[in-house]
């Protein structure tokens, strides 16, 4: 059993103090915003302030989980303290946290305050120069996930980057296609099972493997017919003839 | 009961002589290549042929599922016939059907010989100026599936294209961050948590509304660490900076 303070009362944040809560006890809560912090206290029954220096010192994990470009003006405030200083970012190295027992604790997934997580599933990325330390961060993290995996900076840099491309970049390829949808007067949920069918095909046998369409075709004749298509869509015509391109590219001979 | 031709022995040929068996009669199947028609003629229990003269004059449909370049010729070469013509395209004009009675039995899913579809869930796009066939091509579309819409060509051109971003360029985002992964020795199905939560979000509360990320928050730091990563890495740095850009553009004020 662990003595946890998390720092920081985002949707991170409480997710972590509510998940630690079944095997530790999650005894502190800092934060800048006093009700915030005292709301997150609450519904773990821990104590809380909004002074560093009220932080205990013997506790064994002190959780930084606060936005990425804070993490380091905020590690520096922490005192001295018995137990491991680890962060929950993605892109943000190890070296920031100026105390001995550093760590990372990163979970690869995207979290809010409403929505359950399935924890066992998602992947807990765990970092620390500190065998000791790494040790009971990997243990912490088995806890929860079935998919614990020590990761150093720079993976952690090249899965972040990663994520943007595979998420966000698709997500807003879906928008795309929803923004054609509309002018067409045609919903976005015709294309779901055909999304479906894509993500579970990349998953199963790779994207790599999986890639059809016009572009991995070379069918130029349908090249040539979207882009005219698009001829009054600039900003989606650039990306249609980029992103053909890059398919066309990476091929396999 | 209708009694069917299928023109064509691919993909969507073989899956579409199959799933109509269940109801109705498949009686013909036309092929250039005697040996594939034969297996799809077997399969089916059909006759076959490789000559449009002995393709019969009174079945109720002969649907033309053969490659979208090769489906204006064909259609020329089949004779005039009691009942409808119809493609199953979602990028060719239902024009380039001279017979009477033309139309379009667009399956909207990704289809290949191995993999058993859930046809309840595919959207089938019907398309036809005669009435009576408009009203054959729905009840036939009912038979199959619970998502059967009367799309006109105009339309269906956007949904295809549509497709192309939602589907092939997402996959293209995965296979980039595939990419990225192994430069890092790391396993593409890390992301696959992630991934399979943003394709859930999207499809739940729409993709415009679902985009997160450095770009949509405007996190410059984010951003300029991720164009520092991929410095060596001309194609997706170019890929990087037109979807962030493209993502802001599109940001709600």
């Amino acid at each position: 059993m662990m003595r946890i303070a998390i720092i920081g009362t985002g949707n991170v944040a409480w997710q972590f103090a509510n998940a630690f809560r079944e095997k530790h006890n999650v005894e502190f809560i800092y934060g800048r915003n006093a009700k915030k912090a005292e709301q997150l206290a609450q519904s773990v029954e821990a104590a809380f302030s909004t002074s560093f220096n009220q932080i205990p010192r013997d506790l064994d994990l002190y959780l930084i989980a606060i936005s990425d470009d804070q993490i380091e003006s905020v590690a520096g405030q922490i005192p001295e303290v018995s137990g491991i200083v680890a962060h929950t970012s993605g892109s943000v190295d190890l070296t920031v946290i100026p105390h001995e027992k550093s760590g990372v604790f990163y979970p690869l997934q995207t979290l809010s305050k409403e929505k359950v997580v399935d924890w066992k599933k998602v992947p807990l990325c765990v970092e620390s120069q500190h065998a000791e330390s790494l040790k009971a961060l990997t243990e912490l993290g088995s806890d929860l996930s079935k998919n614990v995996q020590q990761i150093d900076s720079q993976q952690r840099r090249a899965i972040h980057l990663a994520a943007v491309f595979a998420c966000n970049f698709s997500n807003h390829m879906m928008a795309n296609a929803q923004e054609l949808l509309r002018e067409s007067e045609l919903d976005f949920s015709i294309l779901k099972p055909l999304i479906e069918e894509t993500v579970e095909k990349a998953l199963e046998v790779g994207p790599d493997n999986a890639q059809t369409g016009p572009a991995i075709r070379g069918d130029e004749k349908t090249l040539e017919k979207h882009q005219n298509l698009l001829e009054n869509h600039a900003r989606l015509l650039e990306i249609y003839n980029l992103v053909s391109q890059s398919i066309q590219d990476t091929r396999h001979e």
